[in-house]
């Protein structure tokens, strides 16, 4: 199992494409000019052009590289490096160095969760992740959630402070990217994946149209801005690139998920589940995909119990209970003294506790218990116990039972059975570090077969270099835009009646999970009601 | 014949092609959007982007706007007016006005001269010239030629003096134009025909290749440039086209004379000549066009007399001297009292002084004159006597003997004899205000059949009209630009020779000159040795 202490964050390995023909956003070309000669006179600039859309079609030279450009070349012996940005509708110069640079060559792959931002540096030349940086994104101090972002951003000056909290956090991030490239300003592109609010956010967009009827935001496909319009840190003429949203609730980070599993070209049915702060599901094949959406909370980023953190050093990660002796074994992030439980150390703790019959299948302690010491007082960082109550325990089931609603809920109306579906793919934090075996005995990942669960990892961050990487995936991205209906759960009272029965472990409809089932049955350590 | 007072710039309205097909830089499209609702959710930018690519291909819409064109589209009863502007990729929406403003549709041509600048305020709804405004090029007060002003610009801070000078005239033209339209924001596009330097100093572009061999500019074609990058005070993303140069010295000015004459498009050969500060002089056809430059001096544009002026109120611009009494007729401009003598004033009283005997055929007065009056003190605005000097008259034969010289050796490398010339344009200040008759009689003109002399008046500006108005137009000068051959004067020895002996009124040739010839040797008021 791979050590989230070892790979913190990392992109959907399992799945990764591996782009062959690689097509980013920017190019770098080095070549060798004539100088100007009785032989060739043409003025440099024209010559400069000439050479460029010869191989790349209409390209422009902007006029502040044009008064540069004879210095460049006469002080680099005539043999420059070109870098090219996509404009979307040909190529723009956005700078020129002396000599062969064409080797460094960076882009940025950018998830903006409400949460959490994570930036990744691409080497260009062969798409590979060079570096990474995580942080909390430093709108959470404007507000947890969503709802409350927009609602902040109405109030005066609130659009403008939460841009500059967001690209605050970026800047942070790109420049703990350090010392590769030595300069921010040798990053030329950027691709980002995000919801639409964050994207509206972003690029300094009113996002108050997203919560009111009809639920439209101002832009779904922004097409490609420039770094020095929002005040990213980098070239200030990158090009960026925002993976396209399909309206309100679906942001951009879904269709790079969706991108990233693939299964938009299956001809069978796969689900596609993201549980961040809000959650997401798909469910579709290469003729059809269906989608609905929802808040989440922070269950699974440590922020839905008293002792939930992140996967941060010191964060409990892995936990077992000894059937015999009903001692707790643990890991922690960085092997540090444990300061609070992480997702996975929760979701491992719930299906212990329930396998081991400590609490029940509705998820409540048994005997008249009010809490579970995961890690003892004396053994903790803190000091203190660090525990599980009910109130925590009833905080994450109200999570899976969104989860599990809004899945049975869409399947239900596309008409399909759980039999059918041949792919699960998890991805965000849900599909980051979550314990496969445990998540299923939960009920929070489906009971099928385990070569069939694929956890994409951070899908948003991966789509965001495929499409920084690849002009075939940024297309691709937007027919799949074009291509999912978006189901809306909140118009629908089935909902709630689905919700409110969704709260058991593993799931109402026991025969769902039949691993489980068996290990309820046949496991010497379960003593509880089944 | 044309009043000089009743239009003292005029575009050439003797060729001034009907664009029956108006393509103008910018386009401005009137649309009704769907407000968001249930049945058209789509974002506001995603429908708005859509609706005009249907029409126009790719189209960019700029961040600026997106935050903008919600709130626009709701106070307008989302009725509004796009101003589209050509990127030369394609199409970026730079304005957004509520209701309908598709008649409100403003440009520029502006033809930048060494001497002077104009500006026409161009109707892009139907391709009329609104209004004009003309001046100096402030640049004159840091040298009155090209090469004082190349020069200049390698002192520190030099190009950035010229730039300032450059755009200082042009804002000042531009707020002349008021009050239409009422704002300069409002004016979405920009064309502009001026020699290689001129262009050069507008852009901010050391011009100092131009004079050091081997003579190649920065640029020829700068493509797209957007006002704000340059500073030009109108809407700052207006697009702005220099007509493209061929050289150092041959300009966009000179390309515009060849597409507004057709030249270019004729199976004969024809014969182009711009004189203003500096000399162009192309021949050729549909097949071929071959071209040759240099230095002219301001003979023209009122520069070269001690009485010189340009044709502003109270110029002398026409002469004639009585056969019989020997008194001097003259207008001026807006028949005030005369302060000076104007280029069509010059040349009428050289022609006069010449066919009256005064002068002799190399352009010296005889019997010991040293001057003539042309206005008597007692009527001159100055209390002065207005005079033409020999020194004057020798000044003028320099600038006619280095045409008839270039013209002569050009017409002679290709070839070309001058009974093959179809047609005679006469462009610049040479073709805008001087009187034919006078022109042909002392050789300035060719001898040819009346109605095959064409005067093209402002051409730089009228092709920067066309271009403006007309993509077909822009492709059709850049064709142009391919197609010119560039014959060096300089590098010619036998320039020197025929420019000595070309100092004879009309030519050293007498019977290139027949209609002159005749009226020699039959004009009842003829004296002079011929």
């Amino acid at each position: 199992m791979t050590k989230a202490n070892q790979k913190p964050i990392i992109l959907a390995e399992q799945v990764q494409t591996s782009l062959t023909n690689l097509e980013p956003l920017t190019r770098k070309v080095y070549i060798s000019l004539n100088p100007p000669s009785p032989q060739d006179n043409r003025a440099i600039v024209d010559q400069f052009r000439h050479r460029m859309e010869h191989s790349y079609g209409s390209v422009h030279v902007p006029l502040t590289l044009m008064s540069l450009i004879s210095g460049i070349c006469t002080r680099a012996g005539w043999q420059v490096t070109a870098t090219l940005a996509e404009t979307g509708q040909g190529w723009t110069v956005i700078d020129l160095e002396p000599g062969n640079t064409a080797q460094q060559h960076y882009g940025l792959a950018i998830d903006i969760g409400t949460t959490t931002v994570v930036v990744y540096l691409i080497d260009l030349c062969n798409g590979k992740v060079l570096k990474h940086a995580a942080d909390y994104n430093d709108q959470v101090f404007m507000g947890e959630d969503i709802l409350t972002r927009i609602r902040y951003s109405s109030e005066p000056g609130g659009l403008d402070s939460l841009q500059s909290a967001v690209l605050k956090t970026l800047n942070r991030l790109i420049k703990r990217l350090y010392p590769l490239p030595a300069e921010t300003s040798k990053i030329t592109a950027a691709a980002i994946g995000a919801n639409t609010t964050m994207i509206h956010l972003l690029l300094g967009l009113d996002p108050s149209s997203i919560c009111r009827a009809p639920y439209t935001p101002i832009v779904n496909n922004p097409g490609i801005i420039h770094a020095q319009e929002i005040g990213l840190d980098i070239h200030p003429l990158a090009p960026i690139y925002c993976l396209p949203s399909i309206g309100s609730y679906l942001g951009g980070d879904v269709i790079g998920g969706i991108l990233v599993s693939g299964m938009h070209r299956q001809p069978d049915v796969s689900l596609f589940v993201d549980i961040g702060t809000n959650g997401e599901i798909v469910l579709g094949n290469e003729e059809w995909l269906v989608a609905c959406a929802g808040a989440a909370g922070p269950a699974l980023e440590g922020g839905v119990s008293a002792h939930g953190m992140r996967a941060e050093p010191g964060a409990v990660d892995h936990v077992s209970i000894n059937p015999v002796t009903g001692c707790v074994e643990y890991s922690t992030v960085g092997n540090l003294p444990a300061r609070g439980i992480c997702g996975s150390g929760l979701v491992d703790t719930l299906a212990e506790l329930f396998v081991g019959g400590i609490i029940n299948r509705s998820a409540h302690f048994q005997n008249g218990q009010k809490e579970f010491i995961v890690v003892p007082a004396h053994e903790a960082a803190t000091g203190e116990d660090i525990v599980i109550t009910q109130a925590d325990i009833n905080k994450f089931m109200a999570t899976k039972g969104a989860v599990n609603a809004a899945t049975d809920l869409l399947m239900e109306n596309v008409g399909c059975d759980w039999r059918e579906i041949s792919h699960f793919y998890a991805a965000g934090a849900f599909g980051q570090y979550l314990p496969v075996e445990s998540a299923v005995t939960i009920g929070l990942y489906p009971d099928l077969p385990r070569t069939a669960i694929l956890r994409l990892g951070n899908s948003s961050g991966e789509a965001a270099r495929q499409v920084l990487l690849s002009r075939t995936k940024r297309l691709e991205a937007e027919e799949i835009a074009g291509k999912v209906t978006y189901f809306e759960l909140n118009a629908n009272s089935a909902f709630m009646d689905k919700f409110v029965s969704s709260k058991f472990l593993p799931h109402t409809d026991l025969d769902r999970y039949p691993s489980v089932k068996k290990r309820l049955q046949t496991g010497s350590k379960f003593s509880c009601v089944i």
